[in-house]
Protein backbone atom coordinates (compact mmCIF):
# COMPACT_ATOMS: atom_id res chain seq x y z
CA UNK A 1 0.00 0.00 0.00
CA UNK A 2 1.18 3.44 -0.73
CA UNK A 3 1.64 5.92 2.74
CA UNK A 4 -0.06 8.56 2.85
CA UNK A 5 0.60 10.97 5.70
CA UNK A 6 -2.74 12.78 7.62
CA UNK A 7 -1.00 15.76 9.05
CA UNK A 8 -3.32 18.19 11.93
CA UNK A 9 -1.68 21.69 12.34
CA UNK A 10 -3.39 23.64 15.20
CA UNK A 11 -2.59 25.77 18.05
CA UNK A 12 -0.90 28.71 17.77
CA UNK A 13 1.30 28.12 15.12
CA UNK A 14 -1.54 29.66 12.07
CA UNK A 15 -1.92 32.34 13.75
CA UNK A 16 1.53 33.20 13.18
CA UNK A 17 2.74 34.28 9.73
CA UNK A 18 6.21 33.34 9.91
CA UNK A 19 5.59 29.64 11.71
CA UNK A 20 3.00 29.16 9.34
CA UNK A 21 4.74 29.43 5.90
CA UNK A 22 8.08 27.40 7.45
CA UNK A 23 5.63 24.76 8.34
CA UNK A 24 3.92 24.73 4.90
CA UNK A 25 7.20 24.86 3.24
CA UNK A 26 7.81 21.17 5.35
CA UNK A 27 4.84 20.24 4.11
CA UNK A 28 5.11 20.97 0.74
CA UNK A 29 8.35 19.20 0.37
CA UNK A 30 7.51 15.90 1.84
CA UNK A 31 7.14 13.08 -0.95
CA UNK A 32 4.16 10.92 -1.57
CA UNK A 33 0.25 11.52 -0.49
CA UNK A 34 -0.48 13.96 1.95
CA UNK A 35 -3.62 15.63 3.69
CA UNK A 36 -3.48 18.92 5.87
CA UNK A 37 -6.41 19.20 8.24
CA UNK A 38 -6.01 22.68 10.39
CA UNK A 39 -7.66 24.32 12.97
CA UNK A 40 -7.75 28.14 13.41
CA UNK A 41 -9.79 28.47 16.87
CA UNK A 42 -7.84 32.04 17.98
CA UNK A 43 -8.40 33.80 14.78
CA UNK A 44 -12.31 32.85 14.73
CA UNK A 45 -12.15 33.75 18.64
CA UNK A 46 -10.50 37.37 17.10
CA UNK A 47 -13.26 38.10 14.79
CA UNK A 48 -15.87 37.20 16.76
CA UNK A 49 -14.47 39.70 19.01
CA UNK A 50 -14.52 42.14 16.74
CA UNK A 51 -17.94 41.63 15.54
CA UNK A 52 -19.02 41.36 19.42
CA UNK A 53 -19.85 37.95 19.61
CA UNK A 54 -19.94 36.62 22.75
CA UNK A 55 -17.71 33.13 23.03
CA UNK A 56 -18.69 30.52 25.61
CA UNK A 57 -16.15 27.36 25.62
CA UNK A 58 -17.20 24.21 27.44
CA UNK A 59 -14.03 22.16 28.50
CA UNK A 60 -12.16 23.48 25.89
CA UNK A 61 -15.10 23.01 22.70
CA UNK A 62 -16.35 26.26 21.37
CA UNK A 63 -20.24 26.84 21.89
CA UNK A 64 -21.21 27.54 18.25
CA UNK A 65 -24.52 29.35 17.72
CA UNK A 66 -25.60 30.24 14.33
CA UNK A 67 -23.66 33.77 14.20
CA UNK A 68 -20.42 31.75 15.56
CA UNK A 69 -20.97 28.96 13.00
CA UNK A 70 -20.95 32.22 10.40
CA UNK A 71 -17.74 33.63 11.93
CA UNK A 72 -16.11 29.58 11.65
CA UNK A 73 -16.88 28.82 8.68
CA UNK A 74 -15.52 32.11 7.05
CA UNK A 75 -12.83 31.90 9.19
CA UNK A 76 -12.01 27.87 8.81
CA UNK A 77 -13.24 27.06 5.44
CA UNK A 78 -12.56 31.13 3.61
CA UNK A 79 -9.36 32.67 5.02
CA UNK A 80 -7.31 30.00 6.79
CA UNK A 81 -8.64 27.53 4.13
CA UNK A 82 -7.37 29.42 0.80
CA UNK A 83 -4.10 31.27 2.63
CA UNK A 84 -2.91 27.89 3.56
CA UNK A 85 -3.56 26.49 -0.11
CA UNK A 86 -2.56 29.93 -1.86
CA UNK A 87 0.84 29.21 0.05
CA UNK A 88 1.31 25.39 -1.01
CA UNK A 89 0.86 26.75 -4.89
CA UNK A 90 3.89 29.03 -4.37
CA UNK A 91 5.65 26.29 -2.75
CA UNK A 92 4.93 23.65 -6.06
CA UNK A 93 2.77 21.73 -3.78
CA UNK A 94 -0.77 21.63 -5.69
CA UNK A 95 -3.22 21.35 -3.29
CA UNK A 96 -7.09 21.89 -2.75
CA UNK A 97 -8.90 22.67 -0.09
CA UNK A 98 -12.26 21.42 1.10
CA UNK A 99 -14.98 21.60 3.99
CA UNK A 100 -16.82 18.62 4.43
CA UNK A 101 -19.56 20.11 2.57
CA UNK A 102 -17.62 19.73 -0.36
CA UNK A 103 -18.17 16.69 -2.60
CA UNK A 104 -19.91 14.97 0.86
CA UNK A 105 -16.81 15.09 2.26
CA UNK A 106 -17.76 14.76 5.90
CA UNK A 107 -21.24 13.96 6.87
CA UNK A 108 -22.12 14.25 10.18
CA UNK A 109 -24.71 14.92 12.42
CA UNK A 110 -25.46 17.50 15.02
CA UNK A 111 -24.27 16.42 18.63
CA UNK A 112 -27.06 15.28 20.76
CA UNK A 113 -25.70 16.25 24.60
CA UNK A 114 -28.61 16.47 27.55
CA UNK A 115 -26.50 18.32 29.51
CA UNK A 116 -24.90 20.63 27.23
CA UNK A 117 -26.23 22.63 24.41
CA UNK A 118 -23.28 22.71 22.36
CA UNK A 119 -25.16 24.17 18.95
CA UNK A 120 -23.79 24.00 15.81
CA UNK A 121 -21.28 21.33 16.61
CA UNK A 122 -21.39 17.98 14.67
CA UNK A 123 -20.22 14.53 15.56
CA UNK A 124 -18.70 12.48 12.33
CA UNK A 125 -20.60 9.94 10.78
CA UNK A 126 -18.86 8.77 7.87
CA UNK A 127 -15.91 9.95 5.17
CA UNK A 128 -16.13 10.24 1.79
CA UNK A 129 -12.74 8.53 1.22
CA UNK A 130 -12.95 7.78 -2.40
CA UNK A 131 -12.98 11.44 -3.36
CA UNK A 132 -10.03 12.18 -1.16
CA UNK A 133 -8.44 8.72 -3.36
CA UNK A 134 -9.24 10.35 -6.61
CA UNK A 135 -7.30 13.89 -5.06
CA UNK A 136 -4.36 12.45 -4.02
CA UNK A 137 -4.43 10.26 -7.51
CA UNK A 138 -4.12 13.50 -9.74
CA UNK A 139 -0.79 14.78 -7.53
CA UNK A 140 -3.10 16.86 -5.06
CA UNK A 141 -2.59 17.44 -1.80
CA UNK A 142 -6.14 17.67 0.60
CA UNK A 143 -6.30 20.97 2.91
CA UNK A 144 -9.52 20.18 4.87
CA UNK A 145 -11.14 22.92 7.20
CA UNK A 146 -13.07 21.28 9.96
CA UNK A 147 -16.04 22.11 9.07
CA UNK A 148 -18.70 19.16 8.47
CA UNK A 149 -22.30 18.84 7.13
CA UNK A 150 -25.49 16.76 7.62
CA UNK A 151 -26.81 16.50 4.15
CA UNK A 152 -29.84 18.34 5.24
CA UNK A 153 -28.49 22.06 4.58
CA UNK A 154 -27.00 22.52 7.92
CA UNK A 155 -22.88 23.20 8.81
CA UNK A 156 -21.51 22.28 11.77
CA UNK A 157 -18.38 22.68 13.48
CA UNK A 158 -16.41 19.89 13.97
CA UNK A 159 -13.50 19.17 16.36
CA UNK A 160 -10.34 19.11 13.44
CA UNK A 161 -8.33 16.42 15.74
CA UNK A 162 -11.17 14.23 15.50
CA UNK A 163 -11.82 14.91 11.66
CA UNK A 164 -8.03 14.27 11.27
CA UNK A 165 -8.60 10.96 13.47
CA UNK A 166 -11.79 9.63 11.18
CA UNK A 167 -10.18 10.59 8.02
CA UNK A 168 -6.82 8.96 8.94
CA UNK A 169 -9.25 5.74 10.17
CA UNK A 170 -11.05 6.04 6.59
CA UNK A 171 -8.41 6.46 4.48
CA UNK A 172 -6.38 3.23 6.10
CA UNK A 173 -8.30 0.91 3.78
CA UNK A 174 -6.49 2.36 0.96
CA UNK A 175 -3.41 3.40 2.45
CA UNK A 176 -0.34 3.14 5.13
CA UNK A 177 -1.97 5.94 7.12
CA UNK A 178 0.94 7.86 9.03
CA UNK A 179 -1.21 10.57 11.44
CA UNK A 180 0.59 13.39 12.61
CA UNK A 181 -0.79 15.53 15.09
CA UNK A 182 1.77 18.73 14.87
CA UNK A 183 1.15 22.15 17.19
CA UNK A 184 3.66 24.40 19.42
CA UNK A 185 4.59 21.45 22.14
CA UNK A 186 7.30 19.08 21.26
CA UNK A 187 5.42 16.17 22.23
CA UNK A 188 3.58 14.79 25.26
CA UNK A 189 5.31 16.09 28.23
CA UNK A 190 6.30 14.49 31.41
CA UNK A 191 6.36 18.71 33.06
CA UNK A 192 4.36 20.86 31.18
CA UNK A 193 6.06 23.85 31.40
CA UNK A 194 9.08 21.51 30.54
CA UNK A 195 9.92 21.13 26.40
CA UNK A 196 12.63 18.59 27.28
CA UNK A 197 10.36 16.19 29.25
CA UNK A 198 8.84 14.19 25.89
CA UNK A 199 7.43 11.08 26.37
CA UNK A 200 8.94 9.37 23.79
CA UNK A 201 6.22 6.49 23.49
CA UNK A 202 2.56 6.21 25.24
CA UNK A 203 0.70 2.87 24.83
CA UNK A 204 -3.22 2.67 26.48
CA UNK A 205 -1.90 0.94 29.99
CA UNK A 206 0.82 3.70 29.95
CA UNK A 207 -1.94 6.02 29.29
CA UNK A 208 -4.00 5.15 31.56
CA UNK A 209 -1.38 5.89 34.52
CA UNK A 210 -0.64 9.32 32.92
CA UNK A 211 -3.81 10.25 33.30
CA UNK A 212 -4.34 8.40 36.55
CA UNK A 213 -1.47 10.51 37.90
CA UNK A 214 -2.33 13.61 36.78
CA UNK A 215 0.61 13.59 34.16
CA UNK A 216 -2.09 14.13 31.29
CA UNK A 217 -4.87 16.39 31.37
CA UNK A 218 -7.24 18.78 30.11
CA UNK A 219 -7.27 19.62 26.08
CA UNK A 220 -4.21 16.67 26.39
CA UNK A 221 -6.75 14.18 27.00
CA UNK A 222 -9.29 14.51 23.72
CA UNK A 223 -5.97 14.84 21.51
CA UNK A 224 -5.08 11.25 22.96
CA UNK A 225 -8.23 9.81 22.87
CA UNK A 226 -8.70 10.43 19.07
CA UNK A 227 -5.07 9.54 18.81
CA UNK A 228 -5.63 5.75 20.38
CA UNK A 229 -8.37 5.29 18.80
CA UNK A 230 -6.77 6.05 15.30
CA UNK A 231 -3.76 3.63 15.70
CA UNK A 232 -6.64 1.03 17.12
CA UNK A 233 -8.53 1.28 13.81
CA UNK A 234 -5.69 0.69 11.23
CA UNK A 235 -3.81 3.81 11.01
CA UNK A 236 0.20 2.60 10.54
CA UNK A 237 1.30 5.46 13.56
CA UNK A 238 0.66 8.29 15.36
CA UNK A 239 2.71 10.86 16.37
CA UNK A 240 2.46 13.78 18.48
CA UNK A 241 4.61 16.90 18.41
CA UNK A 242 6.41 20.18 17.36
CA UNK A 243 4.55 21.55 13.79
CA UNK A 244 8.21 23.18 13.32
CA UNK A 245 9.71 19.66 13.32
CA UNK A 246 7.74 17.81 10.76
CA UNK A 247 10.39 16.42 9.11
CA UNK A 248 11.81 14.72 12.34
CA UNK A 249 8.38 13.76 13.64
CA UNK A 250 8.03 12.13 10.26
CA UNK A 251 11.23 10.38 10.42
CA UNK A 252 10.11 9.30 13.89
CA UNK A 253 13.33 11.48 15.96
CA UNK A 254 11.30 13.70 18.11
CA UNK A 255 7.53 13.48 19.46
CA UNK A 256 5.92 11.34 21.06
CA UNK A 257 4.26 7.82 19.19
CA UNK A 258 1.52 6.51 20.30
CA UNK A 259 1.02 2.81 19.98
CA UNK A 260 -1.36 0.15 20.63
CA UNK B 1 -19.95 16.71 -26.99
CA UNK B 2 -21.95 16.65 -23.73
CA UNK B 3 -23.62 19.70 -21.87
CA UNK B 4 -21.93 21.69 -19.56
CA UNK B 5 -24.35 24.41 -17.83
CA UNK B 6 -22.10 27.57 -16.65
CA UNK B 7 -24.00 29.76 -14.44
CA UNK B 8 -23.20 33.05 -12.46
CA UNK B 9 -25.29 34.11 -9.72
CA UNK B 10 -24.98 37.22 -8.74
CA UNK B 11 -26.68 40.54 -7.68
CA UNK B 12 -29.47 40.29 -4.69
CA UNK B 13 -29.84 36.87 -4.91
CA UNK B 14 -27.40 35.56 -2.63
CA UNK B 15 -28.62 37.77 0.19
CA UNK B 16 -32.20 36.60 0.42
CA UNK B 17 -32.08 33.30 1.96
CA UNK B 18 -35.83 32.44 0.07
CA UNK B 19 -34.89 33.22 -3.23
CA UNK B 20 -30.73 31.63 -2.93
CA UNK B 21 -32.42 28.27 -2.10
CA UNK B 22 -35.42 28.59 -4.27
CA UNK B 23 -33.03 29.27 -7.05
CA UNK B 24 -30.16 26.25 -5.32
CA UNK B 25 -33.55 23.96 -5.78
CA UNK B 26 -33.33 24.70 -9.89
CA UNK B 27 -29.98 24.14 -10.36
CA UNK B 28 -30.21 20.79 -8.83
CA UNK B 29 -32.83 19.71 -10.77
CA UNK B 30 -30.92 20.52 -14.19
CA UNK B 31 -30.15 17.25 -16.05
CA UNK B 32 -26.28 16.71 -16.88
CA UNK B 33 -23.10 18.71 -16.22
CA UNK B 34 -23.19 22.16 -14.08
CA UNK B 35 -20.72 24.77 -12.61
CA UNK B 36 -22.13 27.36 -10.36
CA UNK B 37 -19.98 30.93 -10.41
CA UNK B 38 -21.14 33.35 -7.54
CA UNK B 39 -20.30 36.64 -6.24
CA UNK B 40 -21.44 37.67 -2.78
CA UNK B 41 -20.14 42.08 -2.94
CA UNK B 42 -23.23 42.67 -0.78
CA UNK B 43 -22.78 40.55 2.11
CA UNK B 44 -18.91 41.37 1.92
CA UNK B 45 -19.71 45.56 2.26
CA UNK B 46 -21.74 44.24 5.25
CA UNK B 47 -19.32 43.05 6.77
CA UNK B 48 -16.51 45.16 5.81
CA UNK B 49 -19.07 47.87 7.16
CA UNK B 50 -19.22 45.84 10.63
CA UNK B 51 -15.27 45.68 10.87
CA UNK B 52 -15.07 49.05 10.11
CA UNK B 53 -12.91 48.54 6.71
CA UNK B 54 -13.58 51.23 4.66
CA UNK B 55 -14.51 50.08 0.73
CA UNK B 56 -13.74 52.32 -2.22
CA UNK B 57 -15.59 51.73 -5.48
CA UNK B 58 -14.28 52.87 -8.75
CA UNK B 59 -16.84 52.11 -11.81
CA UNK B 60 -18.68 48.81 -9.57
CA UNK B 61 -15.09 47.50 -9.03
CA UNK B 62 -14.15 47.12 -5.61
CA UNK B 63 -10.64 48.80 -4.61
CA UNK B 64 -9.30 45.37 -2.86
CA UNK B 65 -6.48 46.30 -0.12
CA UNK B 66 -5.42 43.59 2.40
CA UNK B 67 -7.93 43.86 5.04
CA UNK B 68 -10.54 44.28 2.28
CA UNK B 69 -9.21 41.02 0.29
CA UNK B 70 -9.60 39.31 4.12
CA UNK B 71 -13.04 39.66 3.83
CA UNK B 72 -13.85 38.77 0.42
CA UNK B 73 -12.10 35.63 1.10
CA UNK B 74 -13.84 34.93 4.38
CA UNK B 75 -17.31 35.91 2.73
CA UNK B 76 -16.87 34.62 -0.60
CA UNK B 77 -14.98 31.11 -0.44
CA UNK B 78 -15.91 30.50 3.16
CA UNK B 79 -19.68 31.83 3.95
CA UNK B 80 -21.43 31.98 0.73
CA UNK B 81 -19.19 29.16 -1.29
CA UNK B 82 -19.79 26.48 1.69
CA UNK B 83 -23.36 27.39 2.67
CA UNK B 84 -24.28 27.06 -1.00
CA UNK B 85 -22.63 23.56 -1.26
CA UNK B 86 -24.41 22.44 1.87
CA UNK B 87 -27.81 23.65 0.40
CA UNK B 88 -26.85 21.51 -2.88
CA UNK B 89 -26.14 18.66 -0.93
CA UNK B 90 -29.44 18.67 1.01
CA UNK B 91 -30.94 18.61 -2.78
CA UNK B 92 -29.50 15.56 -3.45
CA UNK B 93 -27.09 17.57 -5.89
CA UNK B 94 -23.54 16.59 -5.08
CA UNK B 95 -20.90 19.85 -5.43
CA UNK B 96 -17.66 21.22 -4.49
CA UNK B 97 -16.96 24.45 -3.76
CA UNK B 98 -13.75 25.33 -4.85
CA UNK B 99 -11.19 28.90 -5.28
CA UNK B 100 -8.89 29.81 -7.93
CA UNK B 101 -6.93 28.92 -5.91
CA UNK B 102 -7.87 25.35 -4.77
CA UNK B 103 -5.66 22.46 -7.30
CA UNK B 104 -4.37 25.62 -9.14
CA UNK B 105 -8.19 26.00 -10.79
CA UNK B 106 -7.70 29.68 -11.69
CA UNK B 107 -4.00 31.42 -12.28
CA UNK B 108 -4.21 35.37 -12.35
CA UNK B 109 -1.64 38.11 -12.23
CA UNK B 110 -2.44 41.23 -9.90
CA UNK B 111 -3.64 43.90 -12.26
CA UNK B 112 -1.71 46.73 -13.34
CA UNK B 113 -3.03 49.93 -14.04
CA UNK B 114 -1.04 53.05 -14.33
CA UNK B 115 -4.10 55.17 -13.48
CA UNK B 116 -5.92 53.30 -10.59
CA UNK B 117 -4.80 51.22 -7.99
CA UNK B 118 -6.80 48.28 -7.83
CA UNK B 119 -5.04 46.99 -5.34
CA UNK B 120 -5.04 42.70 -4.64
CA UNK B 121 -7.09 42.70 -7.91
CA UNK B 122 -6.80 39.59 -10.23
CA UNK B 123 -6.89 39.43 -14.10
CA UNK B 124 -6.85 35.86 -15.60
CA UNK B 125 -4.27 33.98 -17.20
CA UNK B 126 -5.74 30.51 -16.94
CA UNK B 127 -8.17 28.07 -15.68
CA UNK B 128 -7.44 24.07 -14.93
CA UNK B 129 -9.97 22.82 -16.90
CA UNK B 130 -8.95 19.13 -16.33
CA UNK B 131 -9.56 19.26 -13.18
CA UNK B 132 -13.07 20.69 -13.80
CA UNK B 133 -13.27 18.24 -16.11
CA UNK B 134 -12.26 15.33 -13.24
CA UNK B 135 -15.01 16.39 -11.06
CA UNK B 136 -17.74 16.39 -13.61
CA UNK B 137 -16.75 13.29 -14.34
CA UNK B 138 -17.32 11.80 -11.30
CA UNK B 139 -20.39 13.39 -11.30
CA UNK B 140 -19.98 16.40 -9.05
CA UNK B 141 -21.45 20.12 -9.52
CA UNK B 142 -18.47 22.57 -9.19
CA UNK B 143 -19.50 26.26 -7.30
CA UNK B 144 -16.47 28.35 -7.56
CA UNK B 145 -16.13 31.81 -5.57
CA UNK B 146 -14.67 34.75 -7.31
CA UNK B 147 -10.68 34.52 -5.42
CA UNK B 148 -7.79 33.70 -8.12
CA UNK B 149 -3.98 33.57 -6.85
CA UNK B 150 -0.66 34.21 -8.80
CA UNK B 151 1.13 31.24 -7.61
CA UNK B 152 3.33 33.10 -5.94
CA UNK B 153 1.22 32.63 -2.80
CA UNK B 154 -0.78 35.85 -3.34
CA UNK B 155 -5.06 35.46 -3.72
CA UNK B 156 -6.25 37.55 -5.72
CA UNK B 157 -10.12 38.92 -5.83
CA UNK B 158 -11.70 38.60 -9.60
CA UNK B 159 -14.99 39.79 -11.03
CA UNK B 160 -17.40 37.33 -11.02
CA UNK B 161 -18.71 37.56 -14.25
CA UNK B 162 -15.27 37.57 -15.80
CA UNK B 163 -14.30 34.00 -13.89
CA UNK B 164 -17.42 32.39 -15.51
CA UNK B 165 -16.71 33.53 -18.95
CA UNK B 166 -13.04 32.65 -18.40
CA UNK B 167 -14.41 29.10 -17.37
CA UNK B 168 -16.99 28.73 -20.15
CA UNK B 169 -14.51 29.47 -22.71
CA UNK B 170 -11.74 26.92 -21.29
CA UNK B 171 -14.49 24.36 -20.69
CA UNK B 172 -15.80 24.53 -24.57
CA UNK B 173 -12.26 22.41 -25.76
CA UNK B 174 -14.29 19.44 -24.04
CA UNK B 175 -17.88 20.29 -23.91
CA UNK B 176 -21.11 22.35 -25.51
CA UNK B 177 -21.01 24.66 -23.29
CA UNK B 178 -24.36 27.13 -22.12
CA UNK B 179 -23.38 29.93 -20.00
CA UNK B 180 -26.02 31.55 -17.84
CA UNK B 181 -25.35 34.74 -16.62
CA UNK B 182 -28.50 34.90 -14.08
CA UNK B 183 -29.00 37.85 -11.72
CA UNK B 184 -32.28 39.87 -10.52
CA UNK B 185 -33.61 41.60 -13.67
CA UNK B 186 -34.91 39.51 -16.11
CA UNK B 187 -32.70 40.25 -19.12
CA UNK B 188 -30.84 43.18 -20.75
CA UNK B 189 -34.02 45.90 -20.39
CA UNK B 190 -34.63 48.05 -23.29
CA UNK B 191 -35.64 50.35 -20.43
CA UNK B 192 -34.21 50.27 -17.56
CA UNK B 193 -36.67 50.02 -15.05
CA UNK B 194 -39.45 48.52 -16.97
CA UNK B 195 -38.71 44.15 -16.66
CA UNK B 196 -41.55 43.52 -19.43
CA UNK B 197 -38.93 45.59 -21.74
CA UNK B 198 -35.93 42.78 -22.28
CA UNK B 199 -34.23 42.78 -25.43
CA UNK B 200 -34.62 39.09 -26.59
CA UNK B 201 -31.10 39.17 -28.73
CA UNK B 202 -28.59 40.93 -29.21
CA UNK B 203 -25.30 40.40 -31.54
CA UNK B 204 -22.34 42.96 -31.90
CA UNK B 205 -23.49 45.63 -34.12
CA UNK B 206 -27.12 45.76 -32.33
CA UNK B 207 -24.72 45.86 -28.87
CA UNK B 208 -23.02 48.95 -30.67
CA UNK B 209 -25.88 50.95 -31.50
CA UNK B 210 -27.66 49.71 -27.74
CA UNK B 211 -24.29 51.67 -26.42
CA UNK B 212 -24.08 54.30 -28.63
CA UNK B 213 -27.75 55.42 -27.93
CA UNK B 214 -27.19 54.66 -24.06
CA UNK B 215 -29.80 52.47 -23.38
CA UNK B 216 -26.96 49.97 -22.63
CA UNK B 217 -24.77 51.54 -19.66
CA UNK B 218 -22.92 51.07 -16.53
CA UNK B 219 -22.74 48.03 -14.98
CA UNK B 220 -24.65 45.92 -17.90
CA UNK B 221 -21.69 46.79 -20.19
CA UNK B 222 -19.18 44.75 -18.58
CA UNK B 223 -21.35 41.60 -18.14
CA UNK B 224 -22.30 42.08 -21.85
CA UNK B 225 -18.51 42.19 -22.93
CA UNK B 226 -17.90 39.11 -21.12
CA UNK B 227 -20.97 37.62 -22.70
CA UNK B 228 -19.26 38.67 -26.07
CA UNK B 229 -16.04 37.35 -25.48
CA UNK B 230 -17.23 34.10 -24.45
CA UNK B 231 -19.88 33.31 -27.55
CA UNK B 232 -16.79 34.58 -30.00
CA UNK B 233 -14.29 32.19 -28.27
CA UNK B 234 -16.36 28.70 -28.57
CA UNK B 235 -18.86 29.12 -25.85
CA UNK B 236 -22.28 27.50 -27.59
CA UNK B 237 -24.02 29.88 -25.89
CA UNK B 238 -25.41 33.06 -23.46
CA UNK B 239 -28.42 34.14 -22.03
CA UNK B 240 -28.71 36.84 -19.51
CA UNK B 241 -31.62 36.62 -17.33
CA UNK B 242 -33.84 36.53 -13.51
CA UNK B 243 -32.19 33.87 -11.15
CA UNK B 244 -35.78 32.81 -10.26
CA UNK B 245 -36.08 31.64 -13.99
CA UNK B 246 -33.44 29.16 -14.68
CA UNK B 247 -35.34 26.55 -16.07
CA UNK B 248 -37.01 28.62 -18.82
CA UNK B 249 -33.47 30.66 -19.38
CA UNK B 250 -32.15 26.92 -20.06
CA UNK B 251 -34.72 26.04 -22.61
CA UNK B 252 -34.62 29.65 -24.25
CA UNK B 253 -37.50 30.66 -23.23
CA UNK B 254 -36.86 34.08 -20.96
CA UNK B 255 -33.92 36.58 -21.04
CA UNK B 256 -31.82 37.79 -23.65
CA UNK B 257 -29.43 35.60 -25.73
CA UNK B 258 -26.46 36.62 -27.02
CA UNK B 259 -25.33 35.69 -30.41
CA UNK B 260 -22.34 36.43 -32.38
Amino acid sequence: MNKLYVIKIGGNIIDEEVKLNQFLASFAALDGHKLLVHGGGKLATKLAGQLGIQQQMVEGRRITDAETLKVVTMVYAGFINKNIVGKLQSHQCNAIGLSGADGNLIQAHKRINAAIDYGFVGDVDAVNSSLIKSLLDQNISVVIAPITQDMQGQLLNTNADTIAQEIAKAMSRDYEVHLIYSFEKSGVLMHTEDEGSVINEINPQYYKELKDNQIIFAGMIPKLDNAFAAIQQGVKRVVIGKAEELQQLISGNTGTSIIS
